[in-house]
């Protein structure tokens, strides 16, 4: 497998350097201990304000770097590839992050990331830092596996960061910031599909095989295991196959319903075939009177060069669509 | 090779669907005679301005469906796959984007797209609509070819829709808009590098074939032979070869001059990837005195599903400055 980087070693290292040199409207490399993890912070600090920090391993970009900013996120941990943060620098972003309101940590649901998140906030609790976590557990497809207990986090986690990051950037306080987060957990489900496998640098081959015409249908955003290996389908097939069978299957949506749509490509997919399924989702949702509020498609978190997608649905009232509107300003996601 | 499609011959119209239903506060979708083809214009249109229009073969999103906007497009023909767009879906476009201040249209130097947009543009005029060709030819690699007569155009295209787009909206006439879009065609060079080839859904196989261990340096988007196929070197090697040997050997660009960066994606590589490319190139430029005013790092231009990159360099004046850094509202370049 074939890769443009120098140093399997310092892909993450100078992947950050960058990141920071490219944007520094943005966000700026926080310096840390650790070598081959990173921490990206907005380089206009927001004070006076809950903080607001998410990460994981590296290789899901723009997750999470794209998404510091105004709105959003106060800083990114992001790890080796594939391999949660270390609790030095989650730590690190939470005292970074931190301006005295405390700090709500949007964490998806991987058994590493939660630990060490988790320690990170205890240790923070420990220097006198209020914490709290926030579990995305968005995919419908697996429950309890050798990765995760309960499901697992994946695209959905954008939804939890954009809604969570207006409430911050408002005002709200460190409950009520804490509260709009589960309740956005709760009204978001995803599942993907994976076409082919991705190359973690330091491995240097994919992580699994499929054949030239096989689909993994709820495949993991690292490679997990999916419900079922299958033929390939049509477009329309398996959009409306997820959201009818799973997504919409596991939390109902009524007819009157609103929703924001989010169709996520893992890597590889051209923008040309996730709008063929956006545009059979927009079909298969209108068919049931369910309003879709809002779309986004695009590359939003991502499997390095994996091909496939996933689709996120965020059942949405008043007060979260207000959130979901408001202004943005991070180099993945912007609302003006 | 796995795609995620109905019909081939349904992949443009299903794609232009999917993106005018995704987002209609952008952009609409202009019902045409030709299958398979399709215009994408602003869902508001702006009148009493000089009207801009581009586009070429679909396979390149967002390229150009993601520019049409405020600050950018009026209106984007999207061809077949890899296909220059007929005379009347072109001649469809500029007549809906005329506001009776002519259409100025950004053209990247293909023979078919030249030749059907320089026949689209006779044909406006004979109906009174005052209409000029920007040719873009940025890409450094290729001196004339079957495809093209003289220099190809690929990502620095992009350049030329921000600048003039932004000229056009700001009330420029007619002839400064086309001479400012000279001016950035002048001052923009581009090169790119294949890790392997796309699959046009029509073809249902990929264009060519490299080795495990091989690249194409100076391949074109649509799969056109480059100066030499090389086997795969470092990040840093690579884009020092790309920026000092090619693009700055064609343009050099004098100590404490300033530029603007773009680090374009394929289709399948990660992003991680473009920001090690990005980093060196800061170092490369850094390097020589010159100062990089604004980078951009992302699939900007894409050939489908296609592993590699594209550098682009646009030599800044404070002319152009203040037109790069004008308002852009598009689903694909958002300046707010």
């Amino acid at each position: 497998m074939k890769k443009i980087i120098n140093n399997i070693d310092r892909v993450v290292d100078e992947m950050l350097s960058g990141i920071a040199l490219a944007y520094p409207d943005y966000v700026r490399s926080l310096p840390i201990a650790e070598a081959g993890q990173g921490v990206i912070v907005r380089s206009v600090p927001k004070t006076g304000k809950v903080a607001l920090v998410s990460g994981s391993g590296s290789g899901h970009e723009p997750a999470y770097y794209g998404y510091v900013g105004e709105g959003m996120l106060d800083a990114a941990v992001c790890g080796a590839v594939f391999t949660a943060p270390g609790v030095g620098p989650i730590l690190e972003a939470v005292k970074t992050a931190n301006t005295g309101k405390g700090v709500v940590m949007v964490v998806p649901n991987y058994s590493g990331d939660v630990l060490n998140f988790e320690m990170a906030g205890e240790m923070a609790e420990e220097e006198g830092i209020k914490t709290a976590k926030i579990i995305v557990n968005d995919d419908v497809a697996v429950m309890n596996s050798s990765y995760t207990v309960g499901r697992r986090g994946i695209g959905g986690t954008i939804f939890v960061i954009k809604i969570v990051g207006a409430a911050a950037e408002a005002g709200l306080g460190f409950d009520a910031v804490r509260e709009i987060g589960e309740k956005v957990v709760a009204n978001t489900r995803s599942m993907g599909i994976a076409l082919s496998a991705c190359t973690v640098p330091a491995a240097g081959k994919p992580g699994f095989e499929l054949g030239a015409d096989e689909i993994e249908i709820g495949l993991g955003i690292h490679g997990e295991p999916g419900v079922l290996r299958d033929r390939l389908k049509s477009a329309d097939e398996l959009t409306e196959h997820i959201l009818v069978d799973y997504i919409l299957k596991d939390n109902p949506i009524e007819s009157g319903g609103e929703v924001a749509l989010l169709v996520n490509g893992l890597g590889a997919t051209p923008a040309m075939e996730l709008f063929i399924v956006s545009r059979k989702a927009h079909e298969v949702l209108g068919k049931k009177g369910v309003k879709i509020y809002s779309t986004n498609v695009g590359s939003y978190m991502t499997s390095l060069e994996m091909a496939g997608f996933s689709v996120s649905l965020l059942k949405l009232d008043d007060g979260l669509k207000t959130y979901y509107d408001a202004k943005a300003r991070t180099i993945a996601w912007r609302i003006c």
